[in-house]
């Protein structure tokens, strides 16, 4: 979920101050349309790591825009008044009218999740505050308002670094609070927490954003724009007809550089220590699913990737390692029939495996947020909600003990060339290439903006996704298998 | 909850039988419409108290329509293969194709009402299925589903009464079994873990119908007219646009019997006993406030009515009883602009009172679901959302120790007539009467139906209605007092 918030964005000087005016008139633009539409109003949610920047983004968004139209709001402690009430109401009495914007600093997210952290919660309690929270929140999505959900992410190692770069600062060790140290150390837990947290809440209605924190420029740049882009989305209407208004998901990162872009695709295994590695994993496979562990569980490996990067063979790969009757492949193309008549995820549940077996799907549920998406061939509305739905199936897949393991393998767009060529001239090979091989190859930054989404947005404690480092096939296929059965031994070892 | 189910709805068996074979023939029409427009599936959920009448419903559902486009579902005990996957395989499996109904008899909130009641299960567990359970449902429903979900509803008056009958007569004893006498002993628990998954579970695009099951032509005729009804509506294509199905609410009972027909308004109070019982129930609720188990809670008055039936009597007879210092009378009427500004709500919350005082609402946010939904003032769309939103409101209320009493006055047409009769002939009470008054009076049927509807789906144990027989000026008084005093005593008796 915080992956591409983890990879060092960051926007140079020149960039940013070009970028920044032409925000700015936007923003202001937008913001007068907003008080003449005076239609709905913006609720803006600030989360996050300290130090990851919330303060001064609130600060920036202030000196943009005009002041007179935002309301900053902050939830420290609660007066007696507010004490006196029930919990919502401190959050009721200072929403924005229609027409504005309100901005609330520390909220009905941040109170769960600090005592979470310290203890004082249990995760039943969690998961019921979570709840309550989604309904509010529709609630007021219903009523009409643009909400905007952002979490200001650094990884352990930048909160670190930052801390220490502080202490070791005389002129601005003033600036940590115990509040700092006492996040670094439970830095995991509030992560964790963080993790189940935005997962069930991250509704098409109202969407997360995490943003790097680390460079002010791209932090402060990515916010702006997706504020931008969500209410001139908002506000636009559509045939006389006022769209109920939703935010649109961030199309690609500032500086050009995504979660694949973070990878490197230099990594490779030479012969000799590829065909070692290979048969030990192969052997450690075997005996983990004859592990009598196993029985409690069962295997489920989604394999994405680009065109050619090498999916059937990373799969003879796995399979090599197992009887026949261990597993089963569910290779996915076009919906039957039958299929089409029921929803979507219908076709996916049908071969959950059981107890005791795997099933390899070779492309998965993930086609509706990657070729649906970019093709086109389901609405925005269906591919955005999609995001959820998939986090509900996969951890009630979890729940039940299923081990879910999702790889992306990626190539660089030069090697697919090669393949594709290769593939043409190999006679064996030729019918694995197709004149929609290379209609897909032009859409290439449209799958990447789609692949980081998907990961950001499924990548989860329960089922996380791997990215596979792909140019060189053999370390590829090794790390696949090594994935699958580090994923089994945890399982095993959580029980 | 369950208030209008349990008031002896029948249909004599001449007005039942010309009924049913235009609804048969209706119902074949809609049938055979699904099937070619093949646009949604139907999923129809089966739940109740044993002995309502379930299974014969069903059973005739399929003798009513063509049982080709049904398909029965029932979920028992599951089987070995479904033992071994996730609990919703089960259910996902077996989902009727878009164009078909579904009918499951049994399905997943049968298990969790069971578990409950037989103590197998904590409530924060029941609260998290639940929770699931509204995902998944909400998924269907974006899918296309059409969903109806019917409550089979006998009081335990009425269940007791059933099982004494089929016990005393030998040709029939064979059907009572183990199951029903068990219900009978946990009938309590059932119900008011039912309540709870009804209340949460009770969404516009997925309503609950609670249908009293002692009657089985009353039963069977408003089974097959709801699933007409909505099965109408979502087959309907809005200007070439597909609405997303969902269903209407009943909007009249088929016998012409609501809940309100069903009070005794004859009944009253001489001037003797009036006096010496208001004096007493004043002076009880004098000391209740004073009370210093009042410190860790606050009151809540709702006050609604027909015109004229003495709100403004019964909320003087209760601020009779107390220091002008301890509450406070919020008089709503039409919204000021800062209301309209924001969400619905907005205008309650801000005088939800802090610990230890009493707020008095004169009409209140059920103004939504009656003077609203009657006069078009807001979209079906919205009334309807707004029976779940006002339960999760008064929830929240009471989560925090807030004591919820709502009262419905209710007088006859002929008792209006004269008061409004009266009102214009005295001098000081014309202020009281407008043209306003005169056309609501015209709307009388639609608020009857209103009422009820709002009685059935707000009703709750955390905040129950109490309709208050009011052509009698003393005896709704007392009856007022009565019941804020006894719901004081039994929140205290609570802590």
């Amino acid at each position: 979920m915080f992956e591409s918030a983890e990879i060092g964005h960051s926007i140079d000087k020149e960039t940013y101050e070009a970028a920044v005016s032409e925000l700015r008139e936007a923003l202001l633009d937008a913001q007068f349309e907003l008080k003449q539409q005076a239609r709905f109003p913006v609720l803006i949610l600030i989360n996050g790591i300290e130090g990851a920047g919330k303060g001064e983004t609130v600060k920036l968004l202030n000196e943009w825009m005009d002041p007179r139209l935002i309301q900053v709001e902050s939830f420290l402690l609660p007066t007696d008044e507010e004490l006196s009430r029930p919990p919502q109401w401190r959050y009721w009495r200072r929403l924005p009218p229609k027409g504005k914007t309100g901005i609330f600093f520390g909220n009905w997210y941040s109170q769960v999740l600090v005592n979470r952290a310290l203890g004082s919660m249990k995760l039943s309690e969690l998961e019921q505050a979570v709840d309550e929270v989604a309904r509010t929140e529709k609630m007021l999505s219903d009523e009409g308002a643009l909400i905007l959900k952002f979490w200001f992410h650094l990884s352990k190692k930048q909160l670190k670094k930052r801390l220490k770069e502080l202490r070791d600062d005389p002129q601005r060790s003033w600036q940590i609070n115990v509040l700092d140290w006492q996040q670094a150390k439970v830095y995991d837990k509030i992560v964790s927490s963080a993790e189940l947290v935005l997962r069930r809440t991250n509704r098409d209605y109202a969407p997360w954003y995490v943003i790097e924190g680390v460079d002010p420029r791209y932090r402060s740049l990515s916010v702006g724009r997706i504020l931008l882009e969500s209410l001139q989305a908002a506000l636009k209407v559509d045939n006389g007809r006022e769209v109920n208004p939703h935010a649109a998901p961030l199309t690609s990162s500032l500086d050009n550089r995504g979660l694949l872009d973070s990878l490197d695709l230099s990594l490779s295994l030479s012969k000799d220590a590829y065909k070692k590695q290979l048969a030990d994993e192969q052997m450690r496979l075997n005996r983990l699913v004859r592990d009598k562990r196993f029985r409690r569980h069962a295997l489920m490996a989604v394999f994405e990737g680009n065109d050619a990067a090498g999916k059937g063979g990373a799969i003879r790969r796995v399979t090599g390692a197992l009887d026949p009757r261990q597993y089963h492949i569910v290779p996915i193309a076009a919906p039957t029939e039958e299929e089409r008549a029921q929803p979507y995820l219908w076709r996916f549940w049908r071969y959950a495996p059981g107890r005791r077996q795997f099933t390899i799907f070779d492309r998965s549920w993930y086609g509706r947020v990657l070729v649906e998406r970019v093709e086109g061939f389901c609405s925005e509305a269906d591919w955005m909600r999609a995001y959820s739905e998939i986090n509900d199936f996969e951890e009630q897949l979890h729940n039940h003990g299923v081990v879910v393991v999702k790889f992306w393998l990626s190539i660089d767009k030069e090697t697919q060339y090669q393949r594709f060529k290769e593939r043409e001239q190999v006679p064996f090979k030729r019918y694995k290439i197709t004149e929609e091989d290379w209609r897909n190859r032009d859409k290439w930054d449209q799958y990447v903006d789609a692949v980081g989404d998907m990961v950001d947005r499924t990548s989860t404690v329960v089922a996380p996704w791997t990215l596979v480092e792909a140019n060189d096939k053999r370390y590829a296929r090794v790390k696949v298998l090594r994935t699958i059965n580090d994923a089994l031994e945890a399982a095993f070892a959580r029980d």
